[in-house]
């Protein structure tokens, strides 16, 4: 049984406690403390909490065993899943920032809450910071220290230049479809979602239960990767042509100049003439134009495409899952709930 | 012979490269390469590099050697020194967006040059994603490693904790001279300053020595976390009373409505009509009122009770310099070396 986003929670209060005494070490005055354990309430907790709960599960089914969520074989996996809800919370405080996004789950984003501006900024750097204080103290004594270090060394960078890759491939202002092609598009999914989404939570994982053998981590790897491609795929799929109110949010990828898989792929697809007609009306904000795209998405019969292409990704996924090699302690089990929650989604 | 600007600029293009390098093994699109050498070279290079090249002289000393600045045993202190000036430059390029600076070394800050803008955030997370990365190819096999790795994290935290202090203290819109005290004024300029600039890089080169034992990191704090004090104090007394075409520089505290050790000291000396002057004046863009402070400063007789304390603080020092134990491989010329950088400078 995979476990819930309550029993998650419900161990959050013990690691913000964590953070916060490492600051009063410091004798960091109350009123920075205060700020701070807001800071980590609002931006860490309140989302999906997938990535997080996924070190749990996969934890769980490697070492075969059903994790009490009040004992400690719960919370330490548990708190390496949170570290990749600190690293998430890190980007988004400050992609927030940098894309002039107006809320974030249901709320203003944190650069909007009152008082609090570009201050943003340093709380990001402190959710980063966070992340290391938490490995220092629960996880310095495990052979594994310094490679779970170096890997959240190594995804945060990468993140990085993907998203660097994508604010320059498609910046809000400047509309120049030339910019796009399908190996950015694939750059900025690997690097920026995939890295820190999917191989991430494995990754930690693996190296948690001791089982990080180089051939397990090259299979998760090759697995989670295009596993992230594809999720990447058909969240932009949805943003178009899912229902919104099952969907729960207004797809804004056509007014928003992003560089998604289906503007990639209608542009492999168009005429001169229909290529015409992006440029004109792709990335502004204007939601006439918005439905001329649309309405070129479905000429081109890009929903069609997407559910065939989906097919195919999903069968080579499967198929990779099947030749997994379990004798160094790693199991197909791991990716088959990963693809069950992908899957043909909705929302 | 400390190193010269000159010699330690002169490694420089072998790291950025291989910071670059680094980035094309992820086959980062040229476009985003070329971005981020150019922020790489903007904002890490031009400062006057004290904290960097104070780790090659460091090591000189207590290694008693000359170092040849093409050799090996000058390039790695001085990749250190560089990674010291990557972490400022990652602090710096984040403060001047938080404090809507507008220049910085006679340039434009990194924000306000043409076309970066708030893609400067990602820019600056990418300059301290990059000291791992460097740490991670050069010092990997090094026993001292993982501590080099956690000095890093440890500093960073520590600089990030002072400068929440100092934007919730001396919030730049809303003078309240009650929010500031000694106490405050202390902790910002430990937090925020001394760790990173003193106590950094002699903690780094005692690592990369072998001879960071708990005692010789312990008498290197003791020692530069009180001189970082004295510096800071130093720089808030030069900005308002040093001659401005020494300096380099027009001081911008009192309008900046800076917590500096100037307005705390005032504080402690004020009656209840000139703390009302005070209250009046002080954190406004406007010369006037800037002018009535730095009178009020003069009536306080600040410049004499500053050379006061200096000559204090400097006996201090020096009685616990005198005091150190270089049985551990300490030596008391390190300390002497940073300290006649600083006593009595005008600039």
């Amino acid at each position: 049984m995979p476990t819930t986003l309550k029993e998650f929670e419900s161990v959050w209060p013990r690691i913000s406690a964590d953070i916060q005494e490492h600051c009063k070490q410091y004798k960091l005055p109350q009123q920075s403390v205060d700020w701070f354990a807001k800071s980590l309430d609002y931006n860490t907790v309140g989302g999906k909490c997938n990535r997080g709960m996924s070190v749990i599960d996969t934890t769980s089914i490697l070492t075969n065993q059903t994790l009490d969520p009040s004992s400690e074989d719960y919370f330490r996996p548990a708190l390496l899943g949170w570290m990749i809800e600190l690293l998430q919370a890190f980007f988004l405080v400050s992609d927030d920032i940098m894309d002039s996004s107006k809320t974030r789950r249901g709320s203003p984003c944190w650069y909007l809450a009152p008082k609090v501006g570009m201050i943003a900024i340093n709380d990001a750097f402190m959710l980063e910071a966070s992340i290391y204080v938490l490995l220092k103290k629960h996880f310095r004594q495990e052979k594994s220290y310094i490679d779970m270090v170096e890997l959240f060394h190594e995804v945060t960078f990468q993140t990085e230049c993907g998203q660097l890759c994508d604010l320059l491939t498609a910046p809000e202002d400047d509309v120049n479809l030339d910019n796009f092609s399908l190996d950015k598009f694939t750059f900025i999914v690997i690097y920026k979602t995939a890295y820190y989404s999917f191989y991430l939570p494995v990754a930690l994982a693996l190296h948690y239960i001791g089982a990080a053998t180089p051939k397990n981590l090259q299979t998760a790897h090759d697995i989670l990767i295009p596993m992230g491609e594809y999720f990447q795929a058909q969240d932009d799929y949805l943003d178009a042509f899912a229902d919104p109110t099952v969907l729960g949010k207004i797809g804004t990828d056509i007014q928003d100049n992003k560089c998604s898989w289906l503007i990639n792929q209608a542009l492999k697809k168009v005429t001169p003439e229909q290529r015409k007609l992006l440029e004109e009306n792709y990335g502004q904000k204007d939601s006439q134009k918005e439905a001329k795209v649309k309405e070129l998405y479905h000429e081109l019969k890009l929903k069609d495409f997407y559910e065939q292409w989906e097919e195919e990704r999903v069968s080579e996924l499967r198929s990779k899952i099947e030749k997994v090699d379990e004798s160094e302690g790693l199991k197909k089990e791991v990716f088959e709930a990963f693809l069950k929650k992908i899957y043909k989604r909705s929302k």
